[in-house]
């Protein structure tokens, strides 16, 4: 697989990448141990702080380690890597080093201890601000601390997960920026 | 523009037409008032009840109309209705009718007494389960109690935004089911 050279993005507009809808593979590590989760059921909840909210099963291997640590990488897969992707998803990080088994690049990240991952097209370092909404929703709210996203292509081709299976290739994009009102960009 | 016939759904499978991402239009309605906006931020939280999170800023005028009638409509319009959607998300319900402007077609909902769009693909009638989290992230918790969707085409052509006036259109979709261990689709 690739790996992307990813450069500082500002966090305040990472939702060109999260707000599409995408798979995302959410790195993390406590205690010499670390793990990777795929993940589906995600949002923006802020540009500044940048919050997103994210769906975490307490029966996730990676739970346990994100809500120890208080931290996780997200990471933007492309469609190339959607075996990845999968394989990542129907196996165990309890029995599994998931980042040698897919042949994955943990890159050290700078403001977090989980690792960016280096065939990802984007990587969010995440602190984890809000641990209250766990037990009731599996709810965690993260803030993006830093964002590394590359620089080329301009948009990447991610996986939308539909269920049973099946998956939704991103398509084209639409420029209509003339005909919103700047306050609504 | 066209409108779709729809079939009701098993609201525990909503999540094949949320977890891609796609903006919905948000419909609702609160003592002879309606409107409907465009909504980019949510996810779903859970399959049974389906419960979908969604951020509605304070300064939307659809926020009060839901809050106090504890219901909507979130319904997925398709790429041909992308002017539409940007319409509906630059002006206001305060001084616009927007079904009227936009010529969208009003159809009662069974369980709710804001409107399905007609013009939509699919419309999911909601009900506000938890207003906890609003005050402190604008975050409403809705539970899907009815779903309406198009029997074809399958796969709707959706559209995800990515900010600054730009659409990222719905690409093909694949299937990698026998991949899955069944738990995991």
């Amino acid at each position: 697989m690739r790996t992307y050279k990813k450069k500082n993005f500002p966090v305040a507009k990472i939702r060109c990448f999260l707000e599409p809808g995408p798979v995302v593979l959410v790195s993390s590590a406590f205690k010499g141990e670390r793990n990777i989760m795929t993940m589906g059921w995600h949002m923006m909840m802020g540009f500044s702080p940048a919050l997103v909210g994210c769906f975490i099963w307490d029966q996730n291997h990676s739970f346990w380690l994100i809500r120890r640590s208080k931290q996780c990488v997200i990471n933007v897969p492309t469609f190339d890597m959607v075996s990845t992707v999968i394989g990542v998803g129907n196996c165990s990080g309890s029995d599994t080093d998931k980042f040698e088994k897919f042949g994955l690049t943990p890159v050290a990240a700078s403001k977090v201890a989980a690792p960016l991952i280096a065939e990802c097209y984007a990587s969010f370092e995440c602190k984890l601000v809000d641990t209250s909404l766990i037990n009731r929703y599996s709810l965690f709210v993260f803030e993006v601390v830093k964002a590394h996203v590359a620089s080329s292509p301009r948009y990447p081709t991610t996986v939308h997960y539909r269920g049973d299976g099946v998956f939704m290739v991103s398509g084209r994009s639409v420029n209509y920026r003339s005909r919103f009102k700047r306050v609504n960009l």
